[in-house]
């Protein structure tokens, strides 16, 4: 539906500016190379990329047009960042050449007040029936190995998260973050002022993409809250959603206000109205990328789990972390510590209850043992499990012990904490590139196992 | 008065092991190198290192010893790892030879409940007046750059924190975090069963220790809570202390009994006693190190802060949880105002109020001068400098730019959150090279500034 903006098979930068750090040479750059900043991670856009600069001959290579209307050939994307006078001008030259979408990066919109609406709203009038937006004032668009038509540093691993954002700058710390911590995206999009396409929309396109697994939002503000209620209502059924909200507080309405035009209104009907629709409610960027991780790469399970772990002390924090957040932890069966008695690999002084203590001195072979009988017991319907680093530690084969048991028992979610830094990283990785979400500290596996937990409760409740 | 632990002159091993992942062997192998993982930061015990081993000619190189008594000269410091039944009969001997202290390394005494704690009891007596221990079921001691008296994966980097925990398998998994996350340690000691020192004991060291700015502990139990309060509202009043306590709900509690034996009691209490000697409670490990590393790294200040970013929608998370956490932000006068607009530095969309959005093509020297001019304003008594990773961001140039502050400025705290990863590790860690607190989420900016808030608000109660 919203094919102009994900699959362009030609695309324009309209602005395409000689200038080495403006939004229109970097999007031309990302088109051309992915991104702006060099990264394995970056893919050129496989279609047709033309330029508009009426002052320039070519830029980047790329031979500049006066106008949209000279460019030959058909354009399904216009990517705009002129200055915002210029815009509704561009805007009827795109309608003329028939051009399906465009985004609107430059601001000087409803964000600056009053005047800025009125341009606004001469826009919106412009393109009605005629074309679709995505922004003004937004970064723009980037689907993972196909596209990047954004001035965002580079383009992230392709994954399964869909992320939608009224913050650019956020995006652009997110991306930079995601590189280092091994998430995925399967669309990242910028929606700036939300002159036509709105939250909604775009949850309705992520509900169709196959790659999509959990949706990611961040938000200010919304225009038409009970619309999208209805529309988070029905895609929560099939695909989860996280959202981090901001703007919750006096001083952070206020400012939200003055950066993005949305009215915050009151957190807690937010909060609850989120809530009711299935949707998941993130604290902070941090969680936000953690909850949706952990939803589009784990199934989610009934209450009554278990905690493995080599460090005891790690096992009573977890344990603690669980019981505050109504995680519960599952009586060990007496078949169950039976098995493990028999298997004779448990060491004299391990805790033969939950947390599961396998004490410090535990190889790969007592975590595989532990984890396969407590994943045959019928009522623990998780597993968290904890590595301390110890001396004779063996991360890797320990790291291969929880990726072989999720294959063995796809419906069990296995969270996985391992904790440490310098010589646990490798175990970490091995880990995460087998979709094993891995937190540092055992109080994220817990609230992980929890949002799971609570994904299960709404779909039951339906 | 710790000195025969800290700073020893002989140091022997007592149960060097030939077996290569025993403990014993571990604990000479990290008197020699500096740990048993190579790293960067192991620094041998530069004293005299001695082993008894009465089955073994030599062990690493090192002469073994028949017995305690049989090595010649002074010994300071014995480390003992044999089996729980024998510690008595060698705990006599190096009370024979005038050994000062022993770190009883050895499992199995009152954490595996009525038969330990007789031989517990035993060693308590054997000891009482003549030697000075640490443990028993301990992981050992180390003093970054002087010893590592352990058998903790390695040495961490010489630092401000001192870590004193009851769980071993936690100090080999934080050693190993903090060398990712750039943590440095004045001393880390594994307390174990606490048979003879304890918290309070270590608390008083640490108080007289120049290196040591800020006290880490994390703790399951305390056998002497009122005295332990009366040691740590005294010294809370020098240097600040910060608690993670494990054992909180009915499961961790039953968990800590069958760990280190000790009664968990009430949370509720435990936190309540911690708060009014003056100590900040943590509420899970990574928690507990920002939490030091901020108070030990940056003065304490009254409440009214400002928020700088150039990411608006990352000053409104802030500046949300400040409000939640109580931090409030105080109002830019119209002098600051004034100032800002005189520079010629900002951008015609600024925000003109706090947080102060220096909008996304912010360079360094916009950061300088807003920087400066909010820190000249009296009643701004701290600054958290937000960047977003954009395009144009010149991150190394914003780093030194806070850095600069740091001098001019040593009395208001500056917190930073770089949000980001691959791209802003360089500044990042130019930033915590600089004994900056950078965290990668305003979250945890806005946590750290409560903390500097309430150590001040302890300080001037007195």
């Amino acid at each position: 539906m919203l094919d102009m903006f994900f699959s362009p098979r030609s695309v324009a930068v309209i602005g395409a500016s000689r200038q080495k750090d403006s939004a229109g040479q970097g999007i031309l750059r990302s088109l051309l190379k992915g991104g702006v900043f060099q990264s394995p991670t970056n893919v050129p856009f496989k279609g047709r990329i033309s330029a508009v600069n009426p002052n320039a001959d070519s830029v980047l290579g790329v031979k500049c047009h006066k106008s949209v209307s000279d460019i030959p050939g058909q354009v399904d994307l216009a990517v705009i960042a002129v200055p915002a006078k210029i815009v509704p001008l561009v805007l009827k030259d795109c309608i003329k050449k028939k051009v399906k979408g465009a985004i609107i990066i430059s601001a000087g919109f409803s964000e600056l007040g009053e005047q800025g609406k009125l341009l606004e709203t001469e826009i919106k009038a412009i393109a009605k029936g005629k074309i679709r937006l995505i922004g003004p004032n937004c970064l723009g668009l980037i689907r993972p190995g196909v596209i990047n038509a954004s001035f965002g540093p580079c383009m992230p691993k392709r994954g399964n998260i869909a992320f939608f954002s009224q913050s650019g700058a956020l995006i652009d710390s997110v991306i930079d973050w995601s590189l280092e911590n091994n998430y995925g995206f399967s669309a990242v999009v910028s929606l700036g002022n939300k002159a036509d396409l709105r939250f909604m929309d775009l949850l309705g396109w992520a509900e169709a993409d196959k790659d999509t697994r959990a949706i990611a939002l961040y938000l200010e503000g919304l225009k038409d809250g009970k619309a999208f209620m209805k529309a988070a209502s029905k895609v929560s059924m099939k695909k989860p959603i996280i959202a981090l909200k901001a703007g919750r507080s006096k001083t952070g309405m206020k400012a939200v206000s003055s950066h993005t035009g949305s009215l915050a209104g009151s957190y807690e009907i937010y909060k609850a109205a989120f809530r009711q629709s299935g949707m998941h409610v993130a604290d902070d960027v941090e969680d936000l990328f953690e909850m949706s991780d952990v939803l589009a790469n784990m199934p989610s399970c009934d209450n009554g789990i278990a905690i493995i772990t080599n460090g005891g002390g790690a096992g009573v924090l977890c344990a603690d972390h669980c019981e505050r957040l109504g995680v519960s932890l599952t009586k060990l069966s007496d078949e169950t510590i039976a098995d493990l008695d028999k298997s004779g690999m448990m060491h004299p002084a391990y805790s033969r209850s939950n947390p599961l203590d396998l004490v410090g001195d535990a190889k790969h072979e007592r975590y595989e043992v532990a984890i396969d009988t407590l994943l045959r017991q019928k009522d623990i319907n998780g597993l968290i499990v904890i590595q301390t680093l110890q001396t004779m530690t063996q991360s890797m084969l320990d790291a291969d012990a929880v990726i072989n048991a999720r294959k063995k028992y796809p419906s069990k979610p296995i969270i996985a904490s391992y904790m440490g830094g310098k010589f646990s990283k490798k175990a970490v990785e091995h880990l995460q590139n087998n979709s094993v979400p891995q937190f540092n500290v055992p109080y994220r596996a817990a609230r992980a196992m929890h949002t799971l937990i609570q994904r299960k409760k709404y779909l039951a409740s339906y």
